[in-house]
């Protein structure tokens, strides 16, 4: 049944999570209900951040990319596990100082970072800007100049590699809103440009090769592309990046035909690749930054609702309808995600119901998962989502103005909760 | 140029929306910006309401879907143009009570309404429930026992019509997560149950059809099969419903390629079919109510950005990157929705410029329109996507934690504030 190791189940019958009885906490703080396993986030950050000084060599290590879940405690937690941050807005950025972290040890992506936002980041002393473009270089170069700031910066090179996952996710093709292609130049102008901003100091590159990549090939091919851009950029204006920033991507496991994703020897594959493209172009081997997001809050995410109505329609389909939604999980809507879905109150009992599981927005596109195969519900049983820790509460809406859910997190045998439970006041806290 | 007779542009080139100059409005209250156009709003639910009662007879009307913009002015605009609602949540009625509406004139929606949902409909008390299963029909009725009200109630019937829209917004089909079908028997058995129910008062059907539909023959077609239904159990339980709700579905003007829909003649030819349709059958004429929520609210809307980083991929195409994104719309990452975009800073100019219009989320499908055609955008100029007014505001979410942009209505050469903009603050309010 586990997609994940901190799923499981009572001795009655209940689905756990991260050793908690799912349908307790759905009886303590209501549902629809963000679970958040703080161990798994702490174990995968740490795994990321071992392998990565390993393979990589001391200085390198992960960032969390603050995009799959940003709220105070996760900042709390990087800071708390030595580990640095992307943001990719002020509202981040925000969120981040909010929680006391040290955003000197953060990096400010965006392909288009409004003028607010590149002074807030700056008056903040953000550690890092990603930059996007030539203008923004521009940009940012006069903002530091006027704050007397020498800021650094890592350039967004685009790699032209297509990971070939869903189109939707994948960002290192060539035809891309986001950086400049090696392949049209356009990436050797934007650094030269770069070296000659006076208010910044170019650190290096970044470069990013899409989601759910499952193979350390695909970070192979853009170690080997960004590093021979580093050996021409080196020849042309003898320049060498201190860092390499190769953004995120690894895959999560959402449901049992995806492959689970060997993290350390992930990281060691492309350290070696790393190594040998070193050794053979004579380029000094640069501090090495990945993004893992997704991979190190997906799995430590539930989301449980309860059952409501269950609807058979005559010689077509069945539908359990659960009090949530398109709203507090929009991922089936926008890119048909997989989920796994579980009965939490019956995890004993064998699947034998296949159905479509839907939420209670207003629209026949609110559906969580199609064709799910579950131990036959009843109304009240409480339903759990699973691998939802990432693009979930994130990318949460208000639609048909149901308020968000909270987010709950376990750590320990303990729960706290770490985002509160949004009321109708909250939603209409704007009206006017 | 105009999709809409409330768009224009002034001696100067510059766009006006309700007659108003939209630069000047994006500088008062800043980018991203939601506009609407208050009297384009009452003129729709004028000419709804006016439509109806002549071609219907005096009882009928429309009902405002909440769901397309839900926020409390927009319930203050329908009470005092004496039209009803329709609420698809607790959050969508506590706004409409919030806005001081009479909900005695609100019908509630929903595939799967929650316990806490009836009970505080009910106390507020609601004018009608739209009930979609047997098991909700129980649960209402216990209900309104307990709080000793006879509740009025309609069944949601599915028709089994294909109105050949969008799969996702398709919702007349037999096989549906709402109502119970004709074809499968199960609408028959759902209203001997309503009519056994003591504490409910069976006022009659309610169908919807899909949305986008702009030929009145779907309307017809769903008047035919609901008529039709409406005999057959009046032979089989001599009971005759007093109201059918024909739900909502007109469709909306977004780019030039789309029709535009004729409003009164539309209703007019429901009209025929339903006269000619009921003395056929005999049955006496019902009370036609009708939901239009896109239909009213989509073309009174526009958003305005502000044009950030422009970048042209050589070889490949060129991006406008604008300061908002799918965060403020997410219609085109959900359904590749069209929309028509202006350079509102040089609406005189020619449009010569074709690009993909992009948000500035840290996603490759944050994409507002793709292969549009512009006047050619410098950084700063203000960028209006039209008709924006449904379902922008309503599924607006804070995906990397990015404010929602503030609601400003224009009315008769005036603007002022409906909904706030959020901060940052706001944001994180409820992060513990």
């Amino acid at each position: 049944m586990a997609i994940c190791d901190n799923v499981g189940k009572t001795e009655a019958g209940i689905l756990t999570f991260a050793g908690r009885n799912t349908v307790e906490l759905a009886e303590k703080y209501g549902t629809p209900l963000y679970l958040m396993d703080e161990d798994k986030i702490r174990e995968k950050m740490r795994r990321y951040k071992n392998a990565m000084k390993e393979y990589f060599g001391p200085e390198s290590g992960p960032l969390y990319a603050s995009k799959a879940a940003s709220f105070k405690r996760i900042y709390e937690i990087a800071k708390e596990e030595g580990i640095g941050i992307d943001v990719v807005s002020g509202g981040e950025l925000y969120t981040a100082l909010a929680a006391g972290f040290d955003v000197s040890n953060a990096f400010f992506h965006g392909n288009n970072k409004t003028y607010d936002e590149i002074k807030f980041a700056i008056e903040s002393g953000i550690g890092y800007f990603v930059v996007d473009s030539l203008k923004e270089l521009d940009e940012i170069n006069r903002e530091a100049e006027r704050q007397k700031v020498k800021q650094k910066v890592l350039l967004r090179i685009t790699p032209g590699i297509d990971s070939h996952t869903n189109k939707k996710i994948a960002t290192g093709n060539v035809d891309s809103k986001f950086g400049m292609a090696i392949a049209t130049y356009q990436a050797h102008e934007f650094t030269y440009a770069a070296l000659r901003c006076e208010w910044l100091e170019l650190c290096g590159y970044h470069c990013h090769v899409g989601s759910q990549v499952f193979v350390a090939d695909v970070f192979e091919d853009a170690v080997d592309i960004m590093i021979d851009f580093a050996v021409e950029i080196k020849e042309k204006y003898d320049y060498e990046p201190q860092i390499l920033n190769l953004g995120g991507g690894f895959g999560v496991r959402y449901v049992k035909s995806h492959p689970e994703l060997d993290i350390e020897k992930s990281i060691r594959d492309v350290a070696v690749a790393l190594e040998a493209k070193c050794n053979e172009t004579g380029l000094t081997k640069p501090i090495i930054l990945m993004e893992p997001g997704r991979s190190i809050v997906a799995d430590a995410g539930m989301t449980l609702y309860t059952a409501g109505v269950i609807k058979q329609i005559t010689s077509f389909k069945n539908y359990l309808a659960i009090d949530g939604g398109m709203g507090d999980n929009p991922r089936f809507a926008l890119y048909d995600a997989e989920y796994t879905v579980l009965n939490a109150s019956r995890a004993g009992k064998h699947p034998d119901y296949i159905c479509s599981v839907v939420g209670k927005c207003c629209e026949s596109g609110d559906i969580i998962q199609e064709g799910v195969n579950i131990a036959k519900p009843q109304k009240g049983d409480i339903i759990a989502v699973l691998t939802t820790g990432a693009y979930n509460y994130s990318m949460a809406s208000n639609y048909n103005r149901i308020p968000k859910p909270p987010v709950v997190m376990l750590s320990g045998g303990e729960d706290y909760v770490a985002v509160k439970r949004e009321t109708y006041a909250d939603v209409i806290r704007n009206d006017v």
